[in-house]
């Protein structure tokens, strides 16, 4: 992506990367611990050619490395991990599972627990001002930032704005 | 959707309604006080078919709500608005905004803020524990709820894992 034709929405350019259900899947499962190409395919029962292209995309824009591994008696095949901008997607992944479990939930409740390794405590998504204070949501608004000098800095209408 | 034919994990829920990088737009432009048809059109550049499923999508799950208008001269139009699940997606969307500003930056800066609106300060996506404290993302793992009596709760494994 020419950094010229980004889109200005960071939103936007997020979803360039992430914009299609199978690829926040792939996502999923490497954060569960999946590396293989066999292993995503099983998991999601996705054709081959669409989780090529998606792992392609992953790695064309930093998500994911791509390693060789041999084993033996067998051709050299790929492993694919999240690196540090992948691994930053858990709290993307996070938010929309807590949503997913807030709003349309099942019955038997959360498939996934979010816990915090060092207390053992659970785990949500949520803002977090620049003092460290958690805000509620409600209290966020999204504002347009100053970009071309125009002093365009109103907030965002609509229910976040103001 | 019926419940009984609903993925377990809540990411794949989620999207099942969200999973579509249209949506994910066509909510930004919500948040940003788009409520009718032709707003959404214009400012998204969307094929009208495409854009009307999409709406009709999130009105059938309840993530937003239409509300009949009428303007003088004018037949009943509709108006779409976010529904309180709806607008619980603002962290799942600025979480998206973060990692596009994060990891995909432009040279001019982000497009778009989150600030405070009873403090002015800025506001990140964060992990927050139970009793309100910030966590960081590295110490936050994903657990497998204990769903079926089966003492089934391993951590999963790879980069968040243990």
């Amino acid at each position: 992506m020419d950094t010229a034709t980004r889109p200005h929405c960071s939103i936007a350019r997020s979803l360039e990367v992430l914009g299609e259900r199978w690829t926040f899947l792939i996502l999923r499962d490497a954060v569960a611990g999946s590396t293989r190409f066999s292993q995503f395919r099983a998991n999601l029962k996705i054709a081959p050619d669409v989780l090529s292209d998606r792992l392609a995309t992953l790695v064309e824009f930093g998500v994911m490395g791509k390693v060789p591994y041999q084993e033996p008696g067998s051709r050299v095949r790929f492993a694919y991990r999240l690196t540090p901008a992948g691994t930053d997607l858990l709290v993307v992944l996070s938010a929309l599972q807590q949503w997913g479990d807030d709003h349309l939930p099942r019955p038997e409740g959360p498939s996934v627990l979010r816990r915090v390794k060092s207390s053992g405590r659970a785990a949500r998504v949520g803002f977090i001002d620049d003092e460290g204070h958690p805000v509620e949501s409600r209290d966020v608004a999204w504002r347009w930032a100053h970009l071309d000098g125009s002093g365009h800095g109103d907030t965002l209408r609509g229910r976040h704005g103001g």
